[in-house]
């Protein structure tokens, strides 16, 4: 690995825990936005969506320059094509917080305030499971993306728990289906966030192992 | 480019093809299985995700193989990129038919057959995108994947619309919301399935025109 390369890699790297820094901050914004009704920090969600998506243009323009100017193989070649991936992951992680966003227009409208399952448990583990994938990227440690694959499990549970909640809800309060329905699309933009960490996790154990262990014990979701 | 190169790319392209033909048959067997509430349809979706899985696997080692082994450059190098991410968005769209077909099995224990929106034409629209995306990517036609992009707004609208319909059904029909719940599955899983195809759609605009078209125009959905 030449030296220009070997720049070129940790140049990348550095990129790639900027845009993951900033979606996790959109992600924690969508969260407070939501949890404290506060629509201002929901608009500030979705203004940062840009910037997001313009980091994600950036980086895969690198990758493929990069790809073309060394031609790498082995393990540099399956460390490009992992930021390729997990940069996309990345940015529809964003995307994800920002439907969260938008849904804090709907909470504000109403005075109802029951929540029949643990949404910050939920929360809370999705920003753990996002942050651990992106650590195990950089540091390269199967063993820290294996956890998230666990936790995706524990994070897929709840969402179907949240599911027979909420539906149990409309059937008593029929007038808050719109508000009932509003949560459990927050729940499932969560276990989607959890599914695109699990990918991210799954290319780290590729790159590290250099073995492919998608889709063992896949599990799909209401 | 060498004769043997040729020969991969054909090799890869031919797997591609055949991969979302097969994602396609998935599809329009899950939409079957929900329309004539047909379980044992819904089963075989289910069981056919392996062989899904399984060729995205193999194209992504194939793809890194023929990464490493002819160091490509400029048009075949993001040829093979785009192959890399089409891979993953068709494997995906065969995840979202087999939710779709697990919804069969809670549609065959009601006799409730009210559908509030058009979901005849939203399966149709959503199965025409994936089949453009991908003639689009084996002829390099531009201008037919920005097709697919203006499909996706019209199935996002229909999501919306949908979204409404199912929320006015259930005040109505409190008892039935776990039934219009479901719909309403079915519903977003098609949307999400239009956002593959679209995503698809620029890559391969991407491969032509050298230009990221990504991101232009981007509206999140409820």
């Amino acid at each position: 690995m030449t030296r220009y390369f070997q720049r070129e890699i940790q140049e990348l790297k550095k990129k790639l825990l900027h845009l993951a820094a900033t979606v996790e901050e959109s992600l924690r914004t969508a969260i407070r936005a939501v949890t404290e009704r506060d629509t201002t920090l929901a608009v500030e969600v979705v203004n940062r969506d840009n910037e997001i998506d313009q980091m994600e243009v950036e980086l895969e323009e690198d990758c493929l320059k990069t790809l073309a100017l060394h031609q790498p193989v082995a393990i540099d070649l399956r460390f490009l094509v992992a930021v390729l991936k997990i940069n996309n992951d990345l940015e529809r992680i964003g995307d994800l917080a920002v439907n969260i966003a938008k849904r804090t227009h709907i909470l504000a409208r109403t005075s109802n305030t029951d929540i029949p399952f643990d949404l910050p448990g939920m929360l809370q583990l999705a920003i753990e499971m996002v942050k651990r994938a992106v650590d195990a990227l950089i540091e390269m440690d199967a063993t820290s993306a294996g956890q998230v694959c666990c936790d995706d499990d524990d994070l897929d549970d709840r969402h179907r728990a949240a599911y027979s909640a909420v539906e149990q809800r409309i059937i008593e309060r029929p007038e808050e289906a719109g508000y009932y329905i509003t949560l459990l699309g927050i729940s499932r933009n969560l276990e989607r966030i959890g599914d695109h960490a699990t990918n991210i996790a799954e290319d780290v154990m590729y790159m590290v192992d250099g073995e492919i262990v998608r889709h063992r014990g896949k599990d799909l979701n209401p």
